[in-house]
């Protein structure tokens, strides 16, 4: 049970950081304001199977808008029940209540438990696995009940889900009375793992495990890959497809053009790519711990770190954002990355970050390297917290690096597939559980903290309360004070993640003596006896100067972008309202000096560290030559926030992340033009 | 009657050009092995129209890949028309004869001439103009049959031709009895104009105006845009879809997503594009020339220019391809211009390129201005010169800047779609007529020269011969010596083209005083009385020295490739064998000197001028800082050759045009790691 959906309740959040402001803002406005809005979209009401007028839009085919209505409710459920825990509130506990009664009510007598398919398609069940979500939002529904049932300690969401996975279960598998599916959207085979972990239900296990197994499978219904054996069961030409897909056949895009253990790269849309993996992680995580064997564990674990390496190496944005395609919501080919519209892209939906961020908390679990700490840090404080404004209420979907007139830098309230708002109530629900993780044998504790901030983790080891509490202003300052209570029967080693940036500097006190500690895989392990001793020490991280990211030589991305800690900074003409082009033509030098300044901003009440370097603008043009020389003779200041800060405080919407390395020699613009 | 595909038969090469000597290769081998390919593929007996394997093939939808056979015959039977000018060949003569007889017996009774609608669909005549290259095929037969009746001289090929324009116009129209269709791949509207200026056929010119107007119309047919409405009838989902178009409903992949007049930017199919502003420009230059007022002359002069703009500003490569995109074959965005695959396009097909050159061409009758010829000649000795093998019997479709591991600089000896190499002999076939045009009225004669090599023009004014010979070591030397004959009665005025790259520089021997010479939109106008003093002399364009281009900021293509004169450079792994990566890891800086060398390559007998500069490898890896100065210690030599000279003398299929500009500072590679 060491998901952070359960585990986060050993943790409570303390002080204000910037974390615990943004869980606060979740808590008191944004969970009210998403039910507001699936309330006024007629969301809310979906469960009652009454006809409402958006199922006749046919604009949208095949997937209709209504189609992911039954997760937009089971997500809203799960996220309620994680700040419900944190703090009890009366009207989101009846409108849980109420939610509840409704799915129960909606169940077909045979377990059956679908809006669209009860409704509007009552015939056309199980007929299209690759485009209708119908098991995507079966999985949402199981983790809404997983949330369920551990606050309300009641089976009145869990029970129903349960005789539906039963039905699912009897539907799909490799028996003869069932056929070869599986979803075109991942999610539930992650949400089984979980009802696996949490109630020892081993047909979920044995479920998920047949669906990552099947997936991809050239022969596997009649000797056809299953989505064309659907497709012509459906008599449908293979050239008749959604816009999602750019090609006919072009099964990559929900992962499923080679089985999972035999994909090179990482491809196709991102969300679905790191649930799935997700579940690979946790298949082989849980198989490991419980002793279940699967086959070729090599072969999966050998996919999981090949697939997650492409990610990370090739084809995620210096934000942890991830998919450069807005056609398919997901990646492009190895070091295809452009900031934005105008260079061909940039999607880095909100939820593929927080799915990279569930990716590399499982991971940690099979090997514990600060590097997937790092990259989960990483999307955190950018690409997922840039996705909500910071009075809770607007949202972005899609997270550019830079800003063009066709997609300027702004939020929505909502989307009319919205599955980015409710996933950010979600993470912040269960984000204790993302902190630090922890174990014991008989007498040995260790405690793995991933993310610093101010916190208190609780939890008992042979009837005896261990407490772990840190205090720190994180991320803006890289010093966090520790103090473990715990009885001194028992031996606890701490691991603390030293980020990658901080390049090995850290100051620890009081110091440790050589044998006390051992720094392995970006974690600095602190022996029992150092704990012992000193259970009140403090870590400071080392390495919080601003400093410049340059995309990989391969992106043709010649740019520059500062960071500072775990921020990255972005530019916006909020601050800098001189400019007109979306700081395209703006370049920055590294030997310009960049100068910090802690702020709080006077609209939002955030505080913040700004930054402030020079930059000089590019002439462009391409009927002349362009001397960079004379452009540089004006530099103008260019102030930086962070990335997650933007489209906050008006503007007119223009943002970039990375500007251009004016390191560049002048060159010759072609075509020449007199 | 000035299309170069008439007016070259007025011009005799000269000399061993490098143009005459692809001249002479194509004459003696190209032809003939061009005509192998359509015999043993079985194109050469399509007319029969007897049954073919090949039509039952149904993998490809819904373009089968016989659509486009009867083009290829076509385009065959035009570029040995233009051959036979030059040099008679029996077996050539006697070849044409044949298929001229096949041609005239596949024509039915009421004019119709299409070898799929005949064979293999006959009851589908016209349902799919969008995709289908009826018309498409129908252009080519009038390009045939004017290159037929210019050398044979009878009308055996021409009749059946109008014949079948007759029924094409009977059918498509504005009228009552008529449906509002235009091909979904323009190429007839350019051959409808050019047969109208050579018979007249006015029916021809407002057929032609036709399919230009109703182009992109919206309400179309029935209200419907028309291929909406034809798709419709076909009892199509708009889901339903070919490869081509990415999403549903592009019609800008054939320039059909706006009346053309209203298209502001150059979209889709990079070939359809510029064959169909071809059109554009011969209906303008026609309708001035013979007094066709056609309306809203402005909006059409105002979109041809607009999007030839757009096409070269924004969307061309420094080798005068265009079109990024494989997946359509065209366009991508405004400045959207990846080198290689593995960068995310490059397409740069070869009778786009050809295109190109017809449009500037066309544009020049309209505008004399040297941006339009310089345009025609970066095409001619780059994007289009590389694509076929120094010995005329392999070709390239498509012309990378960039090879990669999933796409070597290698040659074809033919294609399933083999458009370009008959393309190739077409345009070297009437290349005599893009060199220069002239003119007269009363006794008063121009020329205009555009392109330098070794030729002779001649023609008769008032009864009497002017010639003009010109002779050159173009494109290596800028030297082109002129001769002009002319009876003393005629003023001459010669306008001589001075390319943007030689930045005003020349040199006229024996030197004009003021008054007597001209500098106007990139042309020399030497006035009839310097011209009838110095019918010999001559002009020394300057400014042959190796030069840096480098591509427009917002590429992000911080690249440096090398061009002299009209020639861009490429680097291979045949010089250069020491390269392993395609030199995609390879800078060079523009402060390390350049040298040049006159060789004859041993294996091709080809001379030409090699360049040769320092280059220094780049760390690449994105795990480590890298700093690029440490691996600046060790330069290599680096040589260079022509990028037309590429894929000839054997080598690992390695080659790149433009290489990273390595004045850029260092910078760290994210994301970090140990």
């Amino acid at each position: 049970m060491s998901h952070p959906q359960i585990t986060f309740r050993k943790t409570k959040f303390q002080g204000d950081s910037v974390l615990s402001k943004r869980r606060q803002t979740i808590s008191r406005t944004t969970v009210r304001a998403q039910l507001e809005q699936l309330r006024s979209t007629g969301r809310y009401d979906c469960f009652k199977l009454k006809w409402h007028p958006i199922y006749e839009d046919k604009s949208m085919w095949p997937v209709p808008f209504h189609l992911f209505w039954d997760s937009d409710i089971a997500k809203w459920i799960e996220g309620a029940c994680y700040f419900l825990a944190d703090e009890y509130d009366a009207e989101i506990d009846s409108t849980v209540r109420e939610l509840v009664c409704m799915i129960r009510a909606a169940q077909q007598d045979d377990g059956y438990l679908n809006v669209h398919y009860t409704v509007v398609e009552p015939d056309k069940r199980w007929s299209n696995l690759r485009d209708m979500h119908e098991l995507y939002n079966a999985g949402h529904l199981i983790e809404a009940a997983i949330a369920h049932t551990e606050y309300y300690r009641n089976g009145l969401l869990i029970e129903p889900i349960e005789k539906y996975i039963d039905l699912i279960g009897k539907q799909f598998g490799p028996g003869q009375a069932q056929v070869r599916g599986y979803p075109g959207h991942p999610e539930i085979e992650l949400a089984l793992f979980r009802l696996y972990s949490v109630t020892g239900n081993t047909a979920a296990f044995d479920l998920a495990q047949y669906f990552l197994t099947e997936r991809g499978n050239p022969e596997g219904q009649d000797g056809k890959h299953y989505y064309d054996w659907e497709r012509e069961k459906r008599g449908e030409s293979p050239w008749l497809r959604s816009d999602s897909y750019p090609m006919h056949g072009n099964f990559w895009y929900c992962q499923a053009h080679a089985p999972i253990t035999e994909q090179k790269t990482i491809e196709g849309h991102s969300v679905r790519a790191t649930y799935l993996l997700t579940a690979v992680a946790d298949m082989l995580y849980l198989s490991q711990k419980d002793n279940r064997a699967i086959p070729n564990t090599q072969a999966w674990s050998d996919a999981l770190y090949r697939l997650w390496d492409n990610m990370v190496d090739k084809k995620m944005y210096v934000t942890g954002g991830i998919g450069a395609m807005a056609q398919w919501e997901g990646f492009g080919i190895d070091h295809f990355l452009p900031q934005g519209t105008d260079e061909g892209g940039c999607y880095a939906e909100t939820c593929a970050s927080i799915a990279a961020m569930m990716l590399a908390e499982r991971i940690l679990h099979l090997d514990l390297d600060g590097h997937y700490a790092d990259i989960m840090e990483l999307c955190l404080y950018n690409n997922v917290m840039t996705a909500m404004s910071l009075d809770g209420k607007a949202f972005t979907y899609i997270n550019q690096l830079a800003s063009s007139e066709a997609d300027k830098s702004v939020r929505e309230e909502w989307f009319w597939c919205a599955c980015c708002p409710p996933n950010l109530t979600r993470l912040f629900g269960s984000l204790g559980g993302y902190l630090w993780d922890h174990g014991s044998e008989e007498d040995n504790v260790f405690i793995n903290v991933h993310l610093y901030t101010g916190a208190e983790l609780a939890f008992e080891v042979n009837e005896s309360s261990v407490t772990l509490a840190q205090k720190s202003n994180w991320p803006w300052e890289g010093k966090t004070d520790f103090q473990l209570s715990a009885p001194s029967s028992l031996r606890t080693t701490l691991r603390l993640r030293l980020p990658a940036w901080a390049k090995g500097a850290y100051v620890l006190t009081p110091p440790p003596s050589p044998d006390r500690i051992k720094i392995e895989k970006g974690y600095i392990t602190l022996d029992p006896a150092y704990v012992a001793e000193n259970p009140a020490f403090s870590l400071e991280v080392l390495g919080f100067e601003p400093r410049y990211l340059s995309p990989h030589p391969y992106t043709n991305q010649r740019t520059l972008s500062l960071a500072r800690g775990p921020i990255v900074y972005c530019v916006e003409d909020a601050d800098n309202p001189w400019e007109t082009n979306h700081f395209k033509d703006v370049f920055v030098r590294t030997d310009s000096p960049v100068t910090e300044k802690t702020l709080i901003d006077e609209k939002t009440g955030e505080d913040y560290v700004a930054l402030q370097s020079k930059c000089w603008k590019q002439a462009v043009s391409n009927r002349v030559l362009y001397p960079i020389e004379d452009d540089c003779a004006e530099p103008r200041d260019l102030v930086f926030v962070p990335y997650y800060f933007r489209a906050n405080r008006g503007g007119r919407g223009q943002m970039r992340v990375g500007l251009v390395n004016g390191g560049i020699e002048s060159g010759i613009i072609f075509p020449e033009r007199e």
